[in-house]
């Protein structure tokens, strides 16, 4: 973990990937390693901290991490679109992608998949539920620490859409002032 | 359906739902009808159109969604914002939503909710596989028509972040020339 990422309690990612953004999932397992891109997910519960997600597969990261029952979720921001790209567009089996797109690692505290340092933040996971992996390739992962960077507070982040074509988010709009309580914070 | 919107085939929604927006879900069941928001769901195949997500078991929505079998799933803009959040601050026990947010609405071809006019694309849904309903209220949908505004293009959405805090999507950012042949269209 670097200096400028602080611990997230896990039941907070929500507020992380609720919005949809393209992530980098790393995987490792018995000396190898991978990164892959990853649109296909959504958050199932705050606690225990659950995200689900769909890994192909015919991709090298789907044998790391159902193997080592493990990964890390790390999300870019819009200045890594071009390292974003490169990933989905190669294969682990073929080339090390860590070294060809340059990007620097800090070692995980709960599993030994990677973290991503120019990452906004990491989310390392354990598989919590394979129960549908086998039928729809769906992971049920659970967040067992979720590292942050401090600033900035709302960095633009990846939204793809298929086609080679993402969309851009950042600006907020704030509504807090008309929700009922019970539904603010981590209530539903 | 209304003469400002076409059909998509339903393979290609993933355009729509990847980038993560928040969404309106319409239900009916027996005479009744609501409509809930929905900020936890993903793609999950495009052939069948697979969409997963959480309808909290609380709701009514949850009710009348697993009565029916059926749901509209509809994707507001970011002109919506006070709609999305008087609707998601309110239940359907007490308040018929349609009318109080003054939701203009239109007949689906292939199931019995709404689907409201003023979204931008309104996907019509079954349940495809109930099998995480009870342990997550996990629900797999097949999107079975798909009807999408003609423009803007690009439209604005929102992305829900917990804490009455939306993100907003809109502007893109194109890398087609980047990608694989074989990644573009539906391949992944």
């Amino acid at each position: 973990m670097t200096a400028a990422k602080i611990d997230l309690p896990v039941h907070r990612i929500r507020a992380y990937m609720e919005p949809g953004p393209i992530v980098l999932v790393t995987s490792a397992h018995d000396g190898e390693r991978n990164v892959m891109t990853m649109g296909w997910h959504l958050v199932m519960e705050f606690s225990p901290s659950l995200i689900g997600c769909v890994i192909a597969g015919g991709n090298h990261s789907f044998d790391l991490v159902r193997a080592s029952g493990e990964c890390v979720i790390n999300i870019p921001t819009v200045s890594m679109v071009d390292a974003v790209v490169g990933i989905g567009n190669s294969s682990g089996r073929d080339v090390d992608k860590f070294a060809h797109f340059g990007l620097a690692t800090d070692r995980a505290v709960e599993v030994a998949a990677p973290l991503l340092r120019d990452c906004h933040a990491n989310l390392e996971c354990r598989i919590f539920d394979d129960a549908l992996v086998d039928r729809y390739n769906f992971f049920i992962l659970e967040v067992v620490r979720a590292h942050v960077a401090r600033t900035p507070k709302n960095p633009e982040t990846l939204h793809y859409t298929g086609d080679g074509v993402f969309v851009r988010a950042g600006r907020t709009i704030s509504r807090r002032a008309d929700f009922r309580p019970a539904l603010l914070g981590n209530g539903r």
